[in-house]
């Protein structure tokens, strides 16, 4: 876990400026800070783990007055709440395009497994605090996120069914959509873009094992 | 992974009895008492993680009194260790046995699939344990369990180059075997053979897609 948390973990990215605010506003620059405390939580969340990170140091790295700190966030838990949220929301909204697509089953697949290296390569740092400290979340927002995920699976599950159905797919058991989903998720323990993992490569290595087979 | 956990954590086994040592001798019970206090830790970490369980904790729950606890283990990070090397070292003399054996490339790849969900079904609150608590480990204790771990996937490797050196397999890339690790591995999280699932039949979906494919 320590290598991903080193490999994704950088320093000093440019908080993104909110969209349709302008630069310099008053509500801009809050938003900006925002943006730069939750930015600045993954790292740290990332590479040092939930626990292991306090409110203070977040604001020590984001360099935000701890007096203002709690003027922007209302609590660890809220962050890491936000950080899983988004990611995830991210996931889903591209598996549901995909999964209405005007498209055959095989198509949809395809795209489905290229996508999902390409959020699980980005958003390594988040899987990595996913899996590590999901478990942190409780109550309302645990079952929020439990929901969204839940959602993701559904879109895999109903193109294979889909494509089962219409005599495409020899299978769309259960098992095949939990090891399609963890071939791809995986990915965040050993994708290295550093030593020339590429998203293209990876995402036609799955799409020629898992529809075509190994078997020459 | 508190459904994992939950799921996993089962109360009052029985104390394996020690190779080669008459039941009841001193040697005996003292072994029997730190096989107790490691099944106990492996439960108590799998649901409440490592740095929510106190040696105290383990103590209590395997009734061993706080003075003799130190006699039989060192420390949480030696316990921790000791669960997942055992783990870890028992998935490679499978995967040795298999890689070794006089088979054909696919008929190897069939068995390490099969062999594999089984070690993970049976295993899968030191699997958690690994996930979201192994970064706990450092040093020389942390880099002998990366090379049981490399060791293991050096198996899959190798059968998958003898098998693409034969014909018989389309691909050996890293990212086919790091997708086939990842597809077996994250069985932990969704496993329930308490509704149904077999490790036979998933074994079955396994390699049915891994080397057949899914397109009809």
């Amino acid at each position: 876990m320590s290598a991903v948390a080193a490999g994704g973990a950088t320093l000093g990215k440019p908080p993104r400026r909110p969209r349709g605010r302008p630069p310099g506003s008053v509500a801009g620059q809050g938003a900006a800070t925002r943006e730069r405390i939750i930015e600045t939580a993954v790292e740290l969340f990332a590479a040092r783990g939930f626990h292991g990170t306090s409110v203070a140091d977040i604001g020590a790295r984001a360099d935000v007055q701890p007096g203002a700190l709690y003027y922007h966030i209302r609590s660890k838990h809220e962050l890491l709440w936000e950080i899983l949220r988004r990611y995830t929301e991210h996931a889903l909204d591209g598996a549901e395009s995909i999964t209405t697509a005007d498209l055959d089953a095989v198509d949809k697949l395809r795209r489905l497994i290229g996508f999902h290296v390409g959020i699980i390569a980005e958003h390594r740092r988040e899987v990595a605090i996913q899996v590590r400290d999901g478990g942190a979340l409780t109550g309302t927002r645990a079952a929020e996120l439990q929901i969204l995920r839940d959602k993701v699976q559904d879109c895999w599950q109903r193109v294979l069914d889909d494509g089962h159905r219409a005599g495409r797919f020899r299978s769309a058991d259960r098992a095949v959509v939990n090891g399609l989903l963890g071939m791809v998720n995986m990915l965040y323990l050993w994708y290295r873009p550093e030593n020339g993992d590429t998203v293209e490569s990876i995402a036609d290595q799955f799409c020629a094992m898992a529809l075509d087979g190994l078997i020459r």
